[in-house]
């Protein structure tokens, strides 16, 4: 598989957590020759938080990980990519416990304390003797910086490995927050997509960092899609270390800055994924203002970033504006055709339902050359505005699905 | 372009419907070279039912249909394909007008009788003088076996012309119905999809009319998808001319009979637009049932039949049946894991959850290098039931899609 034309020059330098230390390696799952299983073991006390796919055929993992979440408290996430071990029935279940036990062993903790995730095919088996039994492998070869192995171990059909992390104030303290991300095709909205784990050295209460991640998630990995499909198996994981000693949180106005950084990395993990996505050429930044609130502009954003005219019409760089005009009315939210604005780059083309006399297409051919692609809709009847991202759908896209699983 | 794989062997041979009379012509709204214009003149006294796309940003023919639809009656339609008038404002609304007031003029009939389509690209000023010039030329072209030449001149990217007939009885007499359709992109649910013109010479008074062609547009028309985008001009008309003298109809009962032939002539249309999906080389039906509601089961019908990784597998000719999983489970409506039966062709894949022991994919898979997929999906909550219709997602979608417009 060759790498994304959109993937970054290298993986992001990412800063050690304390309380944290990660582990990965090769156990053949699926894949040959490549680490396929990772462990991450969180200190003592960490909180944590989660959100999930709202899949009705979601995976036997997503299940135990929402039964767990209310206790608030973890010490280890084991993932596997290659098998999804979604749509697998009651063994599915047995095996997430076998995985739960031999991790909690390994590291004598309490089993509801062990998330899991897991990745790839749906329908098979997940051959779960295989990491159940290099559990204590994998403890024993936990390091605070293998960040690199860990993001390679949960990748599937991605490219290249996803990392991000960014520094915050807690009470005049620095936190630190870093994580990694995968995923490339069944990525859609109104899920937290594909996998994601994040952590923090900072301590803060598992009620007020739920609040913080579903906050964040929504404006960033609930705005992107690569092609309108759900996975069972969505999960982003928050885990709190609690090594950084500032004053206790005891509510959101001292997470001022958490949240806003917190926002930097999923941001910078979403549009990872986004630009890894299935074929993708191009990056689409997508703008919606105007809109009757902020959840009708999402619906039109992603209207427009899910429409596959919209997106092979910028796989073929053709300044096809009417296409975004027909997505804006089939979201079937408020717009009003005749104060409809659009501009692509930094051209308008349309201003209040009229084309604009100067405008020069050749321009926006240009733009549609590049790689980092934006739209910008105001649908001029409210206030409303969100950003979301896409990419483009070209022949690789279609090469990749039509064979992924022979 | 070349005629799509799934086309049938030859347009079929319409019969001649009482009070109809059509007529084609070639005026170079967009196209060179080839029949984009068509008129189709009713008897006086018809009466005339409608349904049309739900798109915010719809066109100016459909905005003007729409105002004269509660008069119920029609004396003619008049259609040209390359340009949507969509997207064009007031000037949109006036062009709109000059092509009703020549055809009105040129039938000596009232303008609120005139139905107008546009279809083809959004955005571009409709060349409107060249159609209506050619108002009194079509009039005076008018032949009442015209179906191939009218079917012709209303495609766009079609690669072939769509018809289809059927009789039925209204108090013991025969009465007729045929009718046009075209549409190859652009396709999607919950519409009256593209463009389609359905004639009978029953006598029905408009009210029932449209009652009749409401029930089987949702069961055909709206159970159809291509790409999940929909069309700001879809109209579906079906015109009544009453010329066959039966008793008068004044309850559904009485046309039991009609309802039915209606929806075959629907069904075959609709499914002939799909089989014409652009880029198309499989047509696949699938049939939900045991889902809550019969609502619940076109939701859900629908994610499998707009998902592009179903849709790609199906081009794949791969088994891959857990991604029909995650269509179901991406619906968002109730279904119960434990409970799913799927099958492919005549093989049953998975039973209440659990995969067939007997299942053997080299039989799938054969059926799957077919042309006709079928794929079955029992939700196992409740006797809900659907039926919808699709294409597979190739490589040809994005070559006609990348390059549409130049």
């Amino acid at each position: 598989m060759k790498k994304s034309p959109l993937a970054p020059v290298s993986f992001p330098d990412l800063p050690e957590i304390k309380g944290l230390r990660l582990a990965a390696l090769a156990v053949g799952v699926k894949y040959k020759g490549r680490k396929d299983v990772m462990l991450a073991e969180l200190a003592p006390g960490s909180t944590i938080a989660g959100v999930f796919t709202k899949s009705k055929t979601c995976s036997a993992p997503v299940d135990w990980c929402k039964k767990i979440l209310p206790k608030g408290r973890a010490r280890a996430i084991v993932v596997n990519s290659g098998n999804a071990n979604a749509f697998t029935g009651k063994q599915g279940e047995r095996d997430v416990k076998t995985m739960v036990a031999a991790v909690a062993r390994s590291l004598k903790c309490p089993q509801n304390q062990v998330y899991v995730a897991s990745t790839g095919v749906i329908g098979e088996r997940l051959p779960v003797e295989r990491i159940s039994k290099v559990a204590v492998k994998l403890s024993s070869s936990l390091k605070s910086n293998r960040w690199l192995q860990a993001a390679s171990a949960i990748m599937t059909t991605d490219t290249y490995p996803k990392g991000a992390s960014v520094t915050a104030e807690v009470y005049g303290q620095t936190v630190t927050i870093a994580g990694i991300a995968k995923g490339s095709g069944m990525i859609a909205p109104d899920m937290a997509t594909m996998l994601s784990f994040v952590f923090t050295d900072a301590t803060i209460p598992e009620d007020l960092l739920q609040k913080q991640l579903k906050k964040a998630a929504d404006q960033t990995f609930n705005c992107i899609t690569v092609d309108s499909d759900t996975s069972t198996s969505d999960t982003l994981l928050l885990a709190a270390t609690g090594q950084v000693d500032h004053q206790p949180v005891k509510n959101e106005k001292e997470l001022k800055s958490f949240q806003s950084a917190l926002q930097t990395v999923l941001t910078d993990l979403a549009t990872k994924v986004v630009k890894d996505g299935e074929g993708a050429s191009k990056f689409i930044t997508v703008d919606i203002t105007g809109a009757a609130s902020a959840k009708s502009a999402r619906t039109i954003g992603m209207a427009v970033a899910n429409s596959p005219l919209v997106k092979t019409a910028i796989a073929g760089e053709d300044a096809n504006w009417g296409r975004v005009v027909m997505a804006v009315g089939k979201a079937g939210e408020k717009a009003d055709r005749d104060r409809l604005s659009i501009a692509m780059g930094e051209t308008t083309i349309v201003t209040r339902g009229k084309l604009n006399p100067n405008y020069d297409e050749a321009v926006v051919t240009k733009h549609l050359k590049g790689t980092d692609i934006t739209i910008k809709v105001d649908v001029g009847v409210g206030k409303g505005k969100a950003r979301v991202w896409t990419c483009d759908l070209t022949h690789d896209y279609i090469s990749i699905n039509a064979d992924y699983r022979s």
